[in-house]
């Protein structure tokens, strides 16, 4: 089903038009607000700096988004992107560069023009940091993974390292040993900055735990099957074998734009929303790895749905009460 | 994919076991709980009074869950509780009637038996007051509804009326006035207890409102056509023609259980949960309508998600820490 007009919108059929609202990012929390948006009868359009999908595109398999048993990410994201073009226009390679508040607008420079809207969600994502060995890349989605709770389950059972000495590494661990991994912990310093809890459960369950010690290389042929290790103060090299390397080193929030919209941020750079997705800066709402908690589809088309319904809100309330909260 | 171990919980292999974790309710919220907590590790059943899907079953169409473009609300039950089963247990007309904490384990009484678990999730829904009028059970799901977010939609640009004076009812009349209805709200006192902002749009929008009156009737032979009104001050009765009849006088969690476990609750009776689905009672969490927010399938699913990584952290916590928060 397509819709062709914009009821009870302002925006106008412009290539760089003005809008109710805008949606920055095309995962699956762009996605799910710009279908709750347009239902609300907002005028609306999402604009994305690459292709649709987000993080999920780099899923080789996804099996816990309820209703679909076993998909490919990009599948999954495919028919998601699509699901939403049927109401909404997704401009694809749209980055936004700058965005300023000018009365009671938000205007948005992107690589190719200009955008303005009354409400904004930030749908930007995150990204994890990787390590930057050898074998790393090449093995993406095919032995190394950034997200237990995504993948863990593939690898029930079998050898795995976890690789970080944080809170997400621990929790990491102690969900891969709960599903019957053998699992080993490389921390490159010699303590974990991990709560003391994570830390005693890591213990009770008598993990394996290298302190000083770095994977130097990620090896296999079409799948990983072994790490290179290197003790940093010994400088002594060994190759374990595993079948899954989990890199838990950080998460870096896609957070420019809240940042210059003056949106309240976590020590982490994550934005911090409320129940309902708003941000504290008005007619600003944030959804998806944006806005932290747990890092699944399930939390990112939430949160883009109940944005949009925020801003729908809002922006329904009477002129004379906008300003006055 | 069916799993047929249980990986570090404590469940045995009975028809009324000791599980990790039990999730009272099979609606989205209590499904995708299952396929969380087992993909944890977790052992788990889902507890279910009736069949599995809560009630997005009395949903004839359903637009708005990511990945679905168009589809019955009972068959996307069928899909979901299918990838459930492949993990998860899921009892069927099995009825919680009393739950009790004894030492570390609640203890749960149901129409066949007892359970027991280290955590639970309530994620037991609500329901929708009704008018209690002729026509109106007759035509639900063909003209009357219950939720504008999820039906308002299918009645753009067309009459209908909303039943009501709340925050609820105005909210949905401004949403249903947004996607192009020509809206009448119909309220049987004098005055509306909504907020006045939301009051203050209506006006601003020129909705028609009749106050003092009550639907006596919905009329229609295959589809909602009209509406028999009758003002309580004057006994003035009128027909009114209209597509579809919003019915917003109330909705009612269903949260008996939670009540006796002395879960924190609103005035309106919604379980209180922080981000992580977590309520102020340990190892106890809450998901989907049960904990009030937007009443979607979407919330439900990121609910019930999060709620079972709540309860795989809690429960992963070492013994002697488990007890100090």
């Amino acid at each position: 089903m397509a819709i062709t007009d914009d009821t009870g919108g302002s925006g106008e059929a412009s290539s760089h038009g003005d809008y109710d609202l805008i949606i920055v990012g095309a995962g699956p929390a762009g996605l799910s607000a710009g279908i709750y948006a347009r239902r609300a009868g907002l005028s609306c359009v999402i604009l994305e700096k690459g292709v649709p999908g987000g993080q999920v595109l780099t899923s080789p398999k996804i099996e816990n988004y309820p209703g679909f048993q076993e998909i490919e990410g990009m599948k999954l994201m495919e028919v998601m992107a699509e699901h939403a073009r049927a109401y909404v226009d997704i401009r694809e390679g749209e980055e936004v560069i700058r965005v300023t508040r000018v009365d009671d607008r938000f205007e948005l420079a992107t690589t190719t023009g200009k955008f303005s809207s009354r409400a904004i969600i930030l749908a930007t994502g995150s990204y994890h940091r990787h390590l930057g060995v050898p074998g790393e890349n090449r093995l993406s989605g095919r032995g190394v993974s950034y997200c237990a709770t995504c993948d863990g389950f593939f690898f029930k059972k079998r050898a795995v390292v976890v690789v970080g000495g944080g809170n997400t590494a621990l929790t990491d661990a102690l969900y891969l040993h709960s599903i019957g991994c053998t699992v080993t912990i490389v921390h490159r310093r010699d303590a974990f900055r991990a709560d003391k809890h994570l830390q005693d459960s890591i213990s009770e369950r008598g993990a394996e735990v290298l302190f000083d010690t770095v994977v130097d290389e990620i090896m296999g042929a079409e799948e990983v099957d072994a790490v290179k290790l290197r003790n940093v103060k010994t400088g002594a090299v060994d190759t374990k074998a595993v079948s899954g390397v989990f890199v838990a080193v950080g998460e870096v929030p896609s957070s420019q734009l809240a940042a210059e919209l003056g949106v309240k941020m976590d020590p982490g750079g994550f934005v911090t929303v409320d129940m309902s997705f708003r941000t504290n800066v008005p007619y600003v709402y944030a959804a998806g790895d944006v806005a932290g908690g747990i890092r699944q589809i399930v939390a990112a088309v939430h949160g883009g749905a109940a944005a949009a319904l925020s801003a729908f809100e809002d922006l329904a309330k009477p002129y004379f009460s906008r300003y006055s909260g």
